[in-house]
């Protein structure tokens, strides 16, 4: 019901919710009164008279009430943001520094502290921040351990153990995913995206988040996406992973600068792999890549227009992230909303 | 119904029907009736008694009635099979001759003329010919056109209307597919694979098929699978289709007795970046590459386990293909079968 009222143009009534999700007008007034009183809904004034009849009151999600704290950790940066249950972006703090000196227990501790000061901001404006969702340039199992990320040095971290140190975060639900994941689905969600692209996030590393018919492909052990180690050149430069000639070491963000011809034929050609393999028919560049797509973009399409069996048939569409660099953390952030919207029952519990 | 017969262990009775489908005994029985009247299933002898109370009858799928033509054209060879309602290839005819030179007429003249003689000898041996379906190694349209089959040098070609003009076919229902799309499906249903593979075909051209969850992932347009044009050398050889270093170039039937080691560091090459995408666990080696696989192998596995970023945590599978050469046109007229299967009432009123 709640999405009912989150996808409605206009403010909807109690009936109007009755109408579209098929339930008695008796059991959605009982359904509002409790959202209602949860603080996830408001009841607004009568909207001014448009046509025949007495106007109904209309429904609104709220933009007090519970909110999502999205949180990333990257390479260069650390990041918090609070999302409302309206996608209303109510605090947004980045802050640069190269967390690979760092180490896992130091740079976690730094996203804390950022992270607490984004929550206690969110909580003085009158929201309640339901959980957060933490972004990360690595492979994450299941479980939300942080099995490796290359770029950062890390082995098997328990990052919500790490983040709960931070006394504002006790107790707080946590969730961890791959940062071109969460920007996969943040373009998805938010932006609203095509239903079918290939999201790729430059940064020092580079990965992918793979959207097929609106659902974000994972892979049999939530493992896809790993284009930063596509091999573009066989014999090419020694990559951290042991491998030569990735991806990441021509196209990774360090690189765009001083090499950006070659950066923009390596993502062609590993892009036109792609293409030839799924037939994705639009490709986003985030991360790094946005604010240089113009720059990158000849070099690309001169390489897919080459390489693509089906180029001269049917173009791919090539686009830079509609989000920018903040695409993996309000994915995050919108990923903690969207569960709230999609059991209103049991966030209704926890906060009663 | 049929799927509950066709997947029982044993020969289920009418009462075990209605308890697998939740229809009622009396709907039961009458569906059962109509299919033995139209010849989809017969009722054996009750079983020798197991346990207590009176045994019933069991139905079976029949091994007459209704069976699904599977043709293939490949650039050197034409084949065609004919598979009865039980999963049994009932004729099979493989003719291999060098199709580039024939043009597509005559390539499908010839291919009509074999399809007729499996065909005929089918339906002497009590089967009807329910449909067709026929294997090409190209770009196919979602109306069976063959819009590109770049190794035979076919462009547009309207292949059912190519083979109703053979005349003991005309009227059939004929659908196209991609060659590496049917020996995928082949492979998943008649060998009965993992829920998640790519299959990869070698032949003259190299295609392959994705199989995500227990279902082949087409694309957007239809057009997935073209890992022949991936590229594994950037500066590489030519290849047919304007681009340098295809996978193809290196790894093509063709090439495999000549250059057996560049070969299989191409194939390994081309499939890391598919794991490295998909995080697909399993990779299935058809077609031509079958009979090689056992030469192939250690070659393709050092790739991997040097190229894919997960090849610590989990290696991937590499097998043989275990329908051999015969999985496209396997596939192919398991889909005729699995048509009838999935709507026996419209098979029932075209042959009523």
């Amino acid at each position: 019901m709640l999405h009912t009222v989150a996808n409605s143009a206009n403010r909807p009534s109690r009936a109007a919710i009755a109408a579209a999700t098929g339930l008695t007008r008796a059991t959605v007034s009982a359904l509002v009164d409790d959202l209602i009183a949860g603080g996830l809904i408001t009841e607004h004034d009568p909207a001014p008279r448009t046509g025949a009849g007495r106007p109904a009151a209309g429904l609104a999600l709220t933009s007090a009430g519970p909110a999502g704290l999205g949180l990333e950790i990257n390479v260069d940066y650390l990041a918090a943001c609070v999302v409302d249950l309206t996608g209303e972006v109510r605090q947004r703090i980045v802050e640069h520094a190269d967390q690979r000196p760092a180490g896992a227990a130091a740079s976690l501790a730094a996203l804390g502290r950022l992270a607490a000061r984004a929550r206690l901001a969110a909580e003085a404006d009158g929201l309640t921040v339901a959980g957060a969702a933490l972004a990360v340039p690595g492979l994450v199992t299941e479980g939300g351990l942080v099995r490796v990320a290359p770029n950062l040095g890390w082995q098997d971290v328990d990052a919500p153990a790490e983040l709960h140190h931070t006394p504002e975060l006790a107790g707080l639900p946590i969730t961890v995913d791959n940062e071109a994941n969460l920007a996969a689905l943040g373009e998805l969600r938010v932006a609203g995206g095509d239903p079918t692209f290939l999201y790729v996030s430059g940064e020092i590393g580079i990965g992918a988040g793979l959207i097929l018919d609106g659902d974000l492909y994972r892979g049999v052990r939530g493992w896809s996406g790993e284009i930063g180690h596509v091999t573009v050149f066989p014999d090419g430069r020694p990559c951290r992973c042991g491998a030569n000639g990735c991806l990441e070491q021509y196209a990774g963000q360090e690189l765009l600068t001083t090499d950006e011809p070659l950066a923009a034929q390596a993502l062609g050609i590993a892009l036109a792999a792609v293409v030839n393999l799924l037939d994705v028919p639009v490709i986003v560049l985030g991360g790094a890549y946005a604010p240089y797509f113009t720059r990158l973009r000849d070099g690309i399409e001169a390489e897919l227009s080459r390489r693509v069996l089906t180029a001269g048939l049917a173009p791919v569409t090539l686009r830079a992230a509609t989000l920018g660099t903040d695409a993996a953390m309000r994915g995050a952030a919108d990923s903690v909303i969207r569960a709230v919207r999609d059991d209103p029952a049991a966030w209704l519990r926890r906060a009663g």
